[in-house]
């Protein structure tokens, strides 16, 4: 029996989703070839953009994307603006700084959202910024940003906005005739449930276009990855056929579950179930109901004697659950995930198994 | 019953390998730690290269890993020897050209190796050469490029040798005691026979100790990769986890055949039926015996009326086998891979498959 992971990913993913690997796939043979063109279709559907956008898969981790997007779809002439309230913040921050790109930032405290007004302020102070980047939910915290303010006022300025939706996309809505954005990077492995290895970047067609030349890597160029697949559908190079037979099994239970509503709905079931158990048994969350995203959950760290953060975490993992580390600078945390193939009955067990820890350890928190 | 490929990857792999992705690990897990360690120290092993090698693994299809050796472990005061004769000579020229690093080519015809005289010359008159980047098998071809020689002639010379392995690697002998280099790029599912999706650069301490600030992509930094993996065993970001298991599976099954010498064999085996049966049929191969490697045959398309190789692809398709487009610039060919989990009996099939299929096309070469 696998240990349930409750972090921001790699996540439990459901058996059939697995299974879809038990195949082996010639990369330019049709059958693959019409795999990879349902997965581009259903991620385009996802955000509504049939028509308006491209959707370019990109081998390797959430990383890979997000520095593909900024890569292939900026220039030496981009100036752009970071809103950072986390480490994936930090991470295009320091993606910009290896490709020598032009960048500001405006950064809050990990538990806070950017001030609009003082957003636009920078924007009307910086008459040459062309970009500004965003992350959806900044996975660091597991705080939902404003993302729907941010792109009305990236609309409203005429700024090009690209998104991190790493730990967002097909949970949380994002739907391109309400929230205005150029592009938007993101995972298999996340809220979609396949497994790690590929992720992909939807681009406005019209932004896509004009791409040419900006990339500071082959392996990374949208642009180049894009014109080939249109040229005969297949990848520039090996593509992880098995990683993309999963994501092809997981899309189609996403859809099943009812799509971006239908996992948000769960995911919105499963973090209730924690927060409240949680708080029942005297933990603190780091942020309020208003701020959390029903993706990953930060607890402070309890001030008692017995509470090792290690010995909690090696007790779970004995009893079937991996949690994760918190990521926070100002305060011991640890995080609890509710994303990934995992029920109520999922999270109603980590209570129970964190209940039994807090008894072993000998922890009274309330 | 899955197609099996005839290609230079993604290539048929066993079942037990593609079993080890029916579980979901937790990246941060110790049994997951454990489990990359192993790779790590069994790829140093292939070569011989216990305390002189580090390992590191990329994500993404080897072109990620080739572009991450080069570009973390040059910089813009290298000057570069590519030695051409084929398209991955040629994209190691290209990746060089993305970053601006400055190099010069020697090239030769696709079926041709270079000449070891004017590569002498070429140092000669180029004193400050820095690196030599080679191809151990050009799969364009299938060519066996003497990389013993070339070893031999960059460390007289004193110059740094990067080796694409990409389609020798596990098969082919590279012992870091009898052929000198510094850095080699392959990946997992090649003659190793994982599934696509992850890379590995294997490196002389002494230079990747002196990597840091080179690279000119965060995904792709070696020094940043090693690093953090020397810190904690952890990846810096989000691993295929799903397929390093099956990475971690396959190389448990190479050891298992005897390593690289039994798998040489096997493929050898394989390539001989190969050979000898399509020359029967009246096939001729671009390749001399003393310059085909073991892993992929090309074949020059038959001036015969009825064969058009969409046809001739089709048919094999329909009957189960996946063979190659060519890839020659100078002449119309196709290739037949005799790489993966395939054996005699695999061959021999294909030849029947072959011969029932000039027979339904009505197509006589003898």
């Amino acid at each position: 029996m696998d240990k349930k992971l409750l972090t921001p990913g790699p996540l439990t993913t459901s058996l059939s989703t697995k299974e879809a690997m038990l195949h082996d796939w010639g990369s330019r043979d049709i059958n693959f070839i019409e795999l990879n063109r349902d997965i581009r279709q259903a991620l385009i559907a996802l955000i509504n953009g049939q028509n308006v956008f491209e959707c370019v898969p990109m081998q390797g981790s959430g990383t890979f994307a997000v520095e593909a997007m900024i890569g292939s779809l900026t220039n030496t002439k981009s100036k752009i603006l970071i809103l950072i309230n986390g480490a994936y913040g930090q991470r295009m921050k320091k993606i910009c700084s290896y490709m020598s790109r032009n960048c500001i930032s405006y950064t809050v405290a990990e538990h806070e959202i950017h001030d609009c007004n003082k957003i636009e302020n920078i924007i009307d102070d910086n008459k040459d910024l062309t970009h500004i980047f965003a992350v959806y939910c900044e996975t660091t915290s597991g705080i939902l940003n404003p993302i729907q303010t941010i792109a009305d006022l990236a609309k409203k300025k005429e700024r090009s906005l690209f998104i991190d939706a790493m730990s967002a996309f097909g949970a949380l809505p994002l739907d391109v005739n309400k929230i205005h954005f150029d592009a938007v990077a993101a995972s298999a492995n996340k809220c979609l449930e396949g497994v790690p290895g590929v992720g992909f970047i939807l681009i406005r067609k019209t932004v896509l276009e004009l791409a040419k030349n900006n990339a500071h890597s082959l392996s990374l160029d949208l642009f180049d990855q894009w014109q080939a697949m249109e040229a005969n559908a297949q990848w520039r190079f090996t593509p992880p056929t098995h990683v993309l037979a999963a994501f092809h099994q997981a899309l189609k239970e996403h859809l099943k579950e009812g799509g971006v509503i239908g996992r948000y709905q769960r995911y919105k079931e499963n973090c209730k179930i924690i927060c409240e158990g949680m708080t029942a048994m005297g933990f603190k969350r780091l942020l309020p109901d208003e701020l959390q995203a029903p993706i990953i959950i930060t607890f402070i760290q309890p001030d008692h004697p017995n509470f090792k953060f290690k010995k909690f975490y090696d007790a779970l993992s004995e009893k079937g659950y991996l949690i994760y580390p918190g990521k926070l600078t100002v305060a011991d945390t640890f995080r609890i995930g509710c994303i990934g193939h995992l029920t109520s009955k999922d999270m109603h067990e980590v209570l129970d198994v964190v209940k039994e820890t807090l008894k072993e350890l000998d922890i009274k928190l309330n």
